[in-house]
């Protein structure tokens, strides 16, 4: 068996890997860690989880695992990550330190200096996974840039636009466990609220990976919509031949993913819902409709937790350890 | 006091225009009407009005009425509008049978043979009070058209942006009483669904009334979000002169607006949402950011049943009666 | 006109009365005091009202009106509410530091101690209305209390039952604008949450005011619905007399609520719910049923921040200040 | 492999079987059934499952399966299931046709005659599970009940009290695919909604199975919340001998339950929440007060999708087919 430890493990995407980690057969959690909930049972914060595992406050050198998993915010991930990788263990950080290729960008837009700049695998599988399989650490994408580059990877590959507008909607638990004003069921349900309308910090990492094979332009908004787990996300653009047609699309997209357990493609007329992909490690592409004004509509649906976050996790620590790509991630979502 | 009557009452928008005009204290309800509820007591349909109304199945010509509301669907209010004019009552149409200029446009997107054209005014205040005022058939605004053409009316007035890509999210109030699988509760909560992405009837409405102005080119994409009332519009475009700044389009828009008692301009920096407008005829329009490739992001926030439908329609009965515009329309609306 | 201030203006009830007030006639707001927001104006706060008015930081002395809520929490409203009624001014206190009879019983479930006991009328206008129109303060009623003794009162005055069951369901907004992690949308939505299962402080006060009729003893259990606004209450019992019959119930209960305006006693059949009080002032009761084993059940359903707060202190001051009962309050709910 | 059919398969409970028997070890899905969609892609009514199943229009006696779920309507199973069990399946039926040992209290409640009286075991597997494993059919216990019953068994065993009121809050999924106003976005959405207040059919169910053990009476009231999956019953009850405190009853419902792998009995303090089981197959029991007037109160919460229909279902088949007990159901549920 193989030994996880999950670090941070208190939050939204801690609790999400462990659930997720029940099911699979090959690894055994052997530590969860949190500061703030040391020795507190594990189900007074994950009330859904009752195996016995309690949290413990523990350094990063005294972890005890091949692969750690750490869930800590950003600017506390680089604090840990290099002291982790002394150990031996791989590490898989879920937060935004380690994702850009150039630190600078970082900076800017995440306002931290960065004090351990290390050489780390961007953890998207559709494009990295050979990379991945030789990693000690690996960078795990933001929930908003997995969504968003897996609508429209072929699109830059195929150099087929030059802009692409991604409005996109997620659910509140994108925000995570940190109490705001913002997520206050009051303040949230029945609403739809716009927010860093032109700054979110997941732009520029959107823009690192689709700039890698073209030089589309991304603009990007995104919306909290009064929904517990999911991001929609709606893309346009303008693809500048236009001869091409929805079916071209589809075909282009059916190619690319078409060795991927965990992207579908859906059938033409088909729209991708977050409903289809609740709870699973699936992203469901679809729509490629192209209107009148020759606008090209591509929409994915994604479980910002599963794929957009400890599920690609899972995802990657399958791949850095030889297991099967699904095993313990071929569940289907939760409909209704 | 002038005597209205409400042409299919039944329904969610039949049920506000009630509501509201409780509230109103220049009118009386002379007559709601439904074929399927005939003599039944209001309450049992609309269970937040107890008033002591009874529905009745009214031939268009005994409604004695100064005022008609025709809440009734596309493609029904065309059978019964020309012969309530008749009466002498002035009428106002929910319905889309009289919004276009075009007949074919019409009949292109609703697929319906008109078989009544009429001269009729496009009811939106904003653009057309003088003529509303002096108007027998007003043919009331889509509840999309309403937000979309409010947050772009200046952009194409004054000829900044050659295209706009309108990303809106609607509450499912806005399909109305009748069930479909797509607004059944366990399929629509927690859910967001893109649908008639590329061809929605409402595109070729903003896309008449915006190119009024100029060349501009709406492509239009909604989405049902799990809220009860509410559109919330994220209009994406590039103005062509990059010297524009947001201070400059809040100028612009402020000065576009400044008799408008139910469009609020909101304050650089704040983003419209829908909790600050639900139940309320107020359209709130702001954000004006651009961003690092040139995308302006304007938003707008109305609720649907409200300014995008029944409170739109009483302003058009205050200015063609002659009332106070805000007559029955200056609630605040529900926050939170 | 008469002069109106509210102190601790910038929570939900606080936000509450200063939408229901802009539609009042007779009032005009002299000041919304905050010590967090002073200087703050309101749509910063209540991006629902956008009326000019700014939050000042104002001593009780200093208020300038003739009425006054305090709309603040129960502990600081002692500390205030001798000083404004110093200035002659009536007060209507929102809190639950004087609706006790006894103070011991205030004490015991607030853990507070009282520092300033005052005689003061508790606001409900269907027990208290006499004494309410000639008292200086009025100390509004709780929401659960408020939706559990109007479906209850005639039980207990009648000595029908010698225990009541009450089950409620509670609306977000109950807890208020302080963030909370049980308020936290991910975890509040999709979700129903039984809290202070036997402890609610809520229970002595709905014990006081039905004990005063007959030795009827009251059990209650309030529960987190994902609902924003409204209170559900089901009370269950068994009425000794197994002769009575859910048309006697309904003949007595008309008769004990004939001449109230806000309380409509539903029909044979009829089922309370929470969509049709929505935003109004008015409280739904119904249901009247009993069960094969004698259980009757009654079921009423407010909206907890009108009926259940802010409404019904209007609903105060109205009285107090003789003006029409129902001024300002007219208004139907909101359905959808 | 046991070759497993489902009939009726279009249902929620029938995509939740397929859902769960998808990451089962020990069966294959040999075929799903329905007669409305009838060689349509499975993905089509059930867009979150894409496993290449198509629903076929088949006749009992052609199933080959050795275990057939019967996810067909009240009515509909007693139609099918005598012929499913000639061809020498098992069968495990999701309706109420055959839970009730007098056929009688069956035809009252459902009024439909029963034209198929058969021996069946109730499949609550904490009560029957030696029975169940001997049976050929087995009647799954509606949702309610399976709540209601786990809640309140050691009540009823002890002796401890002679009356229950259970108050139940349901998911809208707890009301199938079937399209209906009371189950429309807008009509159930921040509501909540008392059905069937005195007389719902689950309520004989539930008397059958705990008036087994003592002359305890049961009142059942249940009501709709604005959630998706999840039943929470809150049981209120009077023990007669007033020393029975809460300790003595975690530990009577521990020793009850000390086998059971998905019944889990939760500390003293803790309360069962919806979001704590969410599409998993345990069911929560916890709170064990008593109020000052000797009212206790249980509460319990379950997926009624899951624990109350479906993964009941497979934990049936699990046991008739010797199979580990929580084969296929370890999954813990989804928080948030």
């Amino acid at each position: 068996m193989t030994k996880v430890a999950i670090v941070g493990a208190s939050g939204y995407t801690g609790g999400e890997l462990i659930r997720l980690l029940e099911n699979h057969a090959r690894v055994e959690i052997s530590a969860i860690t949190s500061r703030k909930y040391a020795d507190t049972p594990i189900y007074k914060v994950h009330p859904n989880i009752r195996n016995g595992l309690v949290f413990k406050d523990l350094k990063p050198d005294s972890l005890d695992a091949d692969v750690v998993f750490t869930a800590t915010p950003h600017g506390a991930s680089m604090k840990i990550v290099p002291e982790i990788l002394e150990t031996g263990a791989k590490v898989i950080d879920l937060s935004g330190d380690y994702r850009f290729k150039d630190i600078a960008v970082y900076e800017k837009w995440y306002e931290i200096k960065h004090d351990s700049p290390l050489k780390a695998i961007y953890g998207l599988p559709e494009i990295y996974r050979e990379e991945i399989k030789k990693a000690n650490l690996i960078a795990n994408p933001g929930c908003f840039p997995t969504g968003a580059i897996l609508a429209n990877l072929p699109l830059s590959k195929e150099k087929l636009v030059e802009r692409i507008i991604i409005d996109s909607k997620t659910g509140i638990s994108g925000g995570g466990v940190t109490l705001s004003s913002a997520f206050h069921y009051p303040n949230c349900s029945d609403n739809v609220s716009p927010y860093n309308v032109t700054r979110h910090r997941h732009m520029p990492e959107i823009q690192q990976e689709l700039g890698m094979y073209s030089n589309v332009k991304v603009s990007f908004t995104p919306h909290l919509v009064p929904v517990i787990r999911g991001i929609l996300t709606t893309s346009h653009s303008f693809p500048e031949d236009n001869s091409v047609s929805s079916e071209d699309l589809i075909k282009i997209y059916k190619k690319q993913y078409k060795n991927e357990i965990f992207v579908k493609i859906l059938e033409n007329g088909e729209i991708p819902q977050l409903n289809s992909v609740r709870g699973s490690n699936f992203a469901h592409i679809g729509c490629f409709e192209i209107d009148e004004n020759g606008r090209l509509v591509i929409i994915s649906a994604i479980d910002n937790l599963v794929k957009g976050a400890s599920g690609q996790a899972i995802h990657n620590m399958n791949l850095i350890s030889k297991f099967k790509e699904d095993e313990g991630l071929n569940s289907y979502g939760l409909h209704p």
